[in-house]
């Protein structure tokens, strides 16, 4: 069975809902659970301990907390000790909803990078018209990115969407202000031009729109516009909902429609709802880490953590270590 | 009567939206028209001539065209040539649903800027739970953008908000990656700092949810973030109303549901098309200059002209001079 630590204090409503998220888990012998954080304040909430286990430290990261001084101070937090069980081996995988600079600060001091990637990138699911879905990377770990980064960013999510979703020949895009090659900014302009020498399905610019028309699998962001795209993303959505919510409080018609149409609404709440997917992967670590939403329920901690086991059985690791040792040789073939 | 210049040749549906749209708004006496565009193009959609003129030029600027090409070459265009109008003062505002980099170009170089500001600023109107709009400024204008850039957004913003669409005292915010000081990228970190010492409203960092949930009034980016947050949310907008239309058509249930609703979904639409407020203006020109989308039809080119007379009317132009000025004296006594 494949073994997954979690972040038993990261998240806005943890222990309790993280750790009922991950007993469904081992419960159903989906995974084994090695919860990591204190003992004391987890073990109440453990109904059955079949595929569970504890692993206790009192010290764990406050969601506002600075990352850097989290590194500095609490290398013995939950977050950082699950990071070192998946170093040593005895876990497969690490999931928390924690303070996610934090996290990503951890998993990179703990697991490493792998070689050939400088920064590692937060990457978002998201649904689209029609089948599939959308990938976003970077949501929001690196903010100041170099164009090699995003080059970067573009072969990890080829590795991911081709190995790891089974997208084959996935439709690559820089995320822009407008499709001619003309639109960019100074990052995107120069990105743009190394992606084209990729052996990659490169699109070139895409826009905002086309994150959700379908005419791209992918899209590649520095982390402060892909967590812009992200945040906007959730505020639209709520924005739609919210005029619903309150259309349905005035008029007994609209109830009734809604009542018919209740389970279209709830499909399109389970589409753009964050606890669906569980968490985004943080792609470029030497491992696999899910970084879940803060607000993250029980039911977001459990889908995160079969995502986490999919992507241990399908290989994430391997498919984006291969690919970065593929690139790093033929630059160093074009470098004679 | 205020005197309007629409470019009847801008736009996917130019001429025959344009006119139409301006013809609206002249029959029933709201404003006076100078179409300026080819006349015999134009022409055959004029049905009544009442408050409705032409000014002829057979040429204009393709939706494609690169706005420095545009600028260099085409200075008889039509929108440039409704521009010439304005700066001699025949009329008191500029509509155009052309090429945007261009308008946003010819504006510049025929109205020219407004003293203390470099860099005019595309500023939309967006719905948010609860009453009132959110305003978005830079929303593609100046991709890269210094951090004076967006102390000038602010304070424009500022008059904005407050004189012509009558907020007092608005909320303004830097749309970052999140609401802690320890957030931003380089640009948003120095113009915090500079924002800080301004005498305006100021929240520091807003997230992009922070758009829609009423939390701010006045959202400052640069033109590359800002322009990805408006057409993430058109995508996220069209994703969900996509949704809704494919499921009518495969259930009964769901069209009844859908006719008892229907009102509500057609304000929700209302809601959230552009077409409703019309066209966004650009601040910090020496004018008044609406910038339509692309895609603008007959009802979004009476709103734009209609939003057009307000400003002049609310005399938008005085207040951002007025502001500017202010804040450059202030500037002038600090440095002494």
């Amino acid at each position: 069975m494949i073994r997954i630590a979690v972040d038993g204090m990261g998240g806005d409503f943890a222990p309790g809902e993280i750790v009922k998220g991950a007993q469904s888990v081992a419960m159903e012998g989906l995974a084994s659970i090695v919860l990591v954080g204190d003992k004391e304040k987890m073990g109440p909430f453990i109904t059955d301990p079949a595929n569970i286990e504890m692993v206790h430290t009192p010290v764990y990261v406050d969601m506002e907390e600075s990352p850097s001084n989290a590194l500095r101070k609490k290398r013995d937090s939950s977050v950082n000790m699950a990071f070192d069980l998946h170093k040593k081996g005895d876990v497969q995988a690490v999931v928390s909803a924690g303070n996610s600079g934090a996290s990503m600060a951890f998993a990179i001091f703990t697991l490493g990078r792998i070689p050939g990637v400088d920064r590692p990138a937060i990457t978002t699911l998201h649904p689209r018209i029609g089948e599939g879905i959308s990938i976003l990377l970077d949501a929001g770990g690196t903010v100041d990115c170099k164009p090699s980064h995003l080059v970067q960013f573009a072969l990890m999510a080829d590795a991911f969407a081709s190995s790891v979703l089974g997208i084959s020949s996935p439709r690559i895009g820089i995320l822009s202000n407008g499709e001619e090659e003309t639109k960019g900014n100074e990052l995107t302009r120069e990105a743009h031009g190394l992606m084209k020498g990729l052996d990659i399905n490169y699109l070139g610019y895409v826009e905002g729109t086309d994150m959700y028309n379908g005419r791209t699998d992918v899209v590649v962001s520095d982390g402060f516009a892909g967590n812009i795209a992200l945040k906007i993303s959730e505020g639209v959505a709520e924005l739609i909902f919210e005029f619903f919510r309150e259309k349905m409080e005035r008029s007994l018609k609209n109830r009734v429609g809604y009542l018919l149409m209740r389970d279209i609404f709830k499909e399109l709440q389970r589409k753009t709802d964050y606890s669906e997917t569980g968490g985004a992967p943080l792609l470029g670590v030497d491992g696999v880490c899910i970084i879940c939403h803060g607000k993250s329920n029980a039911k977001a901690i459990r889908n995160a953590i079969l995502l986490a086991r999919k992507f241990v059985e399908k290989g994430l690791k391997e498919s984006i270590k291969e690919t970065m040792q593929d690139y790093q040789s033929l630059q160093k073939v074009k470098e004679r």
